[in-house]
């Protein structure tokens, strides 16, 4: 591994002078009741990224990147391949950049994720999931327009972007000594921890994900990039099968570990975000929680806690099975 | 009428005063989409006090009316009866002032919402709801206790403490073109529409009831308080059938007028400010928006609207109900 690592504190900087008033500074959301449910003396800070533009942080390092393309870039046009946030986030930060997009997404993806897409102007294309994958699709259609590819999580102007969350729940909660967020592909923590690292260098950092997702938690016991079997969680926006080398990179030298839950603690930190805290996050987004509530992310009596509560985009039919099972 | 109303805006600074550290002081949401379905060039403040303690701004008027009483009212303690926001604004108070509080719930009470109340402290006795009124249960009570009840509407005191959001929605906000309110017993749109007359003469303030529940517009437009069949709506915080004294006197001075919405209208608020705009709202806290959406508060082009999001306090059943017909 390089001494170097692929993102610094300064492109995180750099990222938010690019996102000022065209992101959302999102509030940071509290609740007593789960301060106390967690532990004694316990502050946690909830940066409700699930009120970001598209519903998820996602945009913030999709309009980094697509707003640091150079000028042909932008004439051709720019591909992704989603049916998730790092769809609607390309769409939109393509539109306000004025940047032709379009958006491959699987056949069968939800109805009101397509409206959605299309809402922000994109062109959607479709391929079907079982005879193509995603990766096949977007070459195609990058051969036939020689559109650029927006990378999901595995580049530095990504990761630096996601980072801005963190950047501003620390400017505005003031130094923590603990913060957990959802891990996937690893933008977010990639940002969160190069961002936590400068701005409160004693906290905590820990990454949380779904114990049927486990590719992180295997690949830093292997200390090497492991590749699991399909991931089985409702959390749909952290179903990555291996960490990304860039974020691997990150993650395995500013973090302090990785935590998993379960798919019923991921349910009971949703019902109670969403019912008692009365904000609306989808499953990936109560990850964080859950691991507080759990005591996966350990005895947190006493402690200033950030979360980046990562978005809320949730089809109604996923929300009310777990509301109203 | 008396040339006096009942309350000034001198009594909304001192619930201000009396809650300042207490209450939340909730913040403001924004949505470009809903902006731009309303009108052009429209911008919209929610004050969100489905964030506020308990759910909802009850809490408010409840803390500021306890908080002024006697020492040998607090003695002997405290009764109400609601099977709603009103109870758990009554229970919290009381509990953080030290007051022996008694809620009197119908026996078929949602088993959240009693297990909410006791949450707060509170000891909860039922009522044959089909047997007896709440107006007698509470009678019993008192008789049996001595204990000092609790108004839920129509009182200065709980008035003046719903007006504190109104007063920080236009402290955060700056001076509004026109702000909504949902409309029950009108303590919400009294305490409100005295804060806006002080601090935003220039605004239109108007009251939003449910088509099934219009004992406002039939009495405004009689000139007198009417009483109404009992209500038919989904918005359980709004079934009054008669406005109050002090409420009307207020209202029929202060607000420019009230107009309705149809239960419809109001599913179709609730399912845009959960799904897109990612909070949590009762029914009834969806009805100003449901005002905007349908055109029944008029044109709002170029408008700066307020709008008090009553509270977010909904059973799951009910809410996906809604979400997920």
């Amino acid at each position: 591994m390089p001494d170097t690592l692929p993102i610094s504190f300064e492109d995180v900087l750099a990222a938010a002078r690019r996102l000022d008033g065209i992101a959302n500074r999102t509030p940071i959301l509290t609740s007593r009741t789960f301060d106390a449910m967690v532990g004694a003396g316990t502050r946690v800070y909830f940066k409700a990224e699930n009120l970001q533009r598209v519903g998820a942080f996602k945009f913030r390092g999709a309009y980094n990147h697509l707003a640091s393309l150079p000028h042909d870039a932008r004439e051709r046009g720019v591909v992704a391949a989603s049916s998730g946030n790092h769809a609607q986030g390309v769409a939109l930060a393509a539109q306000l950049l004025g940047i032709p997009a379009t958006i491959l997404m699987p056949g069968d993806a939800p109805a009101l994720k397509i409206a959605a897409t299309r809402g922000y102007g994109a062109n959607v294309e479709f391929f079907d999931r079982l005879a193509e994958t995603p990766e096949a699709a977007v070459n195609a259609a990058r051969e036939a327009s020689g559109a650029y590819l927006v990378p999901s999580f595995d580049d530095p102007l990504i990761m630096a972007g996601q980072g801005t969350a963190a950047l501003e729940l620390i400017q505005d909660a003031g130094e923590l000594d603990l913060v957990l967020t959802p891990l996937g592909g690893g933008g977010l923590l990639s940002g969160t921890a190069t961002a936590v690292r400068a701005l409160s260098p004693g906290a905590r950092i820990l990454g949380v994900e779904p114990e049927g997702a486990d590719d992180w938690v295997r690949s830093l016991a292997a200390g090497e990039r492991v590749m699991i079997d399909p991931p089985t969680t409702i959390a749909d926006g952290v179903r990555t099968r291996r960490p990304g080398v860039l974020t691997y990179a990150v993650v395995s030298r500013l973090a302090d570990g990785v935590v998993t839950v379960t798919d019923d603690e991921i349910r009971e930190a949703m019902r109670f975000m969403v019912l008692r805290m009365k904000t609306l996050v989808e499953p990936t987004g109560a990850i964080p929680a859950a691991a507080l509530l759990s005591g996966a992310a350990g005895t947190v009596d006493g402690l200033r806690v950030g979360v980046i509560v990562s978005g809320g985009n949730v089809d109604p039919g996923v929300l009310c099975g777990i509301l109203d099972p």
